[in-house]
């Protein structure tokens, strides 16, 4: 196994930072690592903010609840899915902007947008830093959209914490490949059959460091999945132009 | 500049392949590499359906039309945005799927899949491979879902060629910086000033190799997005299961 195959089996959210500062050369090189990836079309759907201000930062935190870290990374930035800029290139030339809006827009923005934040994210691994995704910022999403002032046709999917890391957790065990590789169709049978990953979970919380638990993987999903998470994403994704349709 | 990060800038689609075969040592990392990512949550809420039937990859070939490169790739692997595990332990423990089913939950599975689908690209890319996102899957969803027996809850985003590199382009040159990160709020104006992108990308497209064009990328987008594409995904996404509510 090479080093970078390597370092990514490694990968842990990292939670807890270290007071230490991230260069702007360091900074250019994981926004220049985002933008390196595919891109459907070359059509570059996605925008980084970085969230340098004391106060934004802190409002932002609140939101997220669940995410201390956000007030204490040395660097934070929110990833916006965006079809703005094809919007104004549109509508400066008197076309319809309903292409941008229908699902697979949405889809097309969400998938360009994901695939610069994991770019982001293994290149600050690469550099020995520890990331985080803060999907919770959802959590309030018209907030997070009035704060960063966002336009139509963009939507605000997660943030990240970047810094140097703190406490850094073992790896939790994944999913063996029988529970979610299969050849040529879908194998359900294969898929849910759980019990020896669900054993490998339980051993997992029983064991580790901190915040041991009596859970199996699907007594967690159970749980979370009681209830119903951010109603208001569809609404909010409406009101910011995009159809659903 | 490290160079895993290197590596990553130096990212571009290959289109066309050597006849040269990916051992199971090989996919066996791209498969864990996929597994390693953030997932949010942990849902871990994916699946990699991979394409060996000769038969079956000449009909998803045919469903992408533009992308030849289906049928002669070593590998190819369909990623599948994935909450039917879950849907399964729901139902076992008689508990109501409206959890898994709103536009939140879309959104979780469509990023922990993507987020899977960078990682393996990178990971292949380390080995000296080349890749390819087949988003033209999605011309017909509904066929592919039927040919890959998909069950509820699940959506198929993407697939992944991936082979030896024959014929590679040089990367294409990305957006500066003012277009696409800002502080603490969005821009529009610095991100609408495409004057000098268009430029890079007018003479970008004129002195390459091969099918050389003259247009901006404003040009490109106007172009690419006068006319509505696959307005069949979201009526898809709803036989799945999914609200987008």
């Amino acid at each position: 196994m090479n080093p970078i195959i390597k370092n990514m089996t490694q990968h842990v959210s990292v939670r807890d930072f270290k007071d230490e500062t991230l260069s702007q050369e360091t900074k250019n090189e994981l926004l220049l690592a985002a933008q390196s990836g595919s891109t459907s079309n070359f059509v570059q759907a996605f925008s980084i903010i970085e969230i340098t201000d004391k106060t934004l930062r802190n409002e932002l935190a609140d939101i997220t609840v669940s995410s201390p870290h956000v007030k204490k990374a040395d660097t934070f930035y929110v990833f916006v899915a965006d079809l703005h800029r094809q919007a104004t290139i549109l509508e400066k030339h008197h076309q319809s902007l309903d292409s941008l809006k229908n699902m697979e827009s949405l889809f097309v923005s969400t998938i360009d947008t994901t695939i610069a934040a994991e770019n982001m994210a293994i290149a600050a691994e690469s550099m020995g830093l520890g990331i985080c995704f803060v999907g919770s910022i959802r959590n309030n999403i018209q907030q997070v959209a009035d704060l960063l002032q966002l336009p139509e046709l963009t939507v605000p999917l997660f943030g990240m914490t970047i810094g140097v890391p703190g406490i850094k957790n073992a790896p939790k065990p994944r999913m063996p490949k029988k529970n979610y590789v299969s050849k040529n169709a879908y194998d359900a049978d294969s898929f849910n059959d759980l019990s020896e990953y669900d054993t490998t979970i339980k051993e997992y919380y029983a064991n580790r460091e901190t915040r041991k638990q009596d859970a199996t993987w699907s007594d967690k999903n159970l749980d979370f999945f009681k209830e119903i998470h951010r109603p208001d994403v569809a609404e909010f994704v409406k009101n910011q132009g995009f159809t659903l349709e």
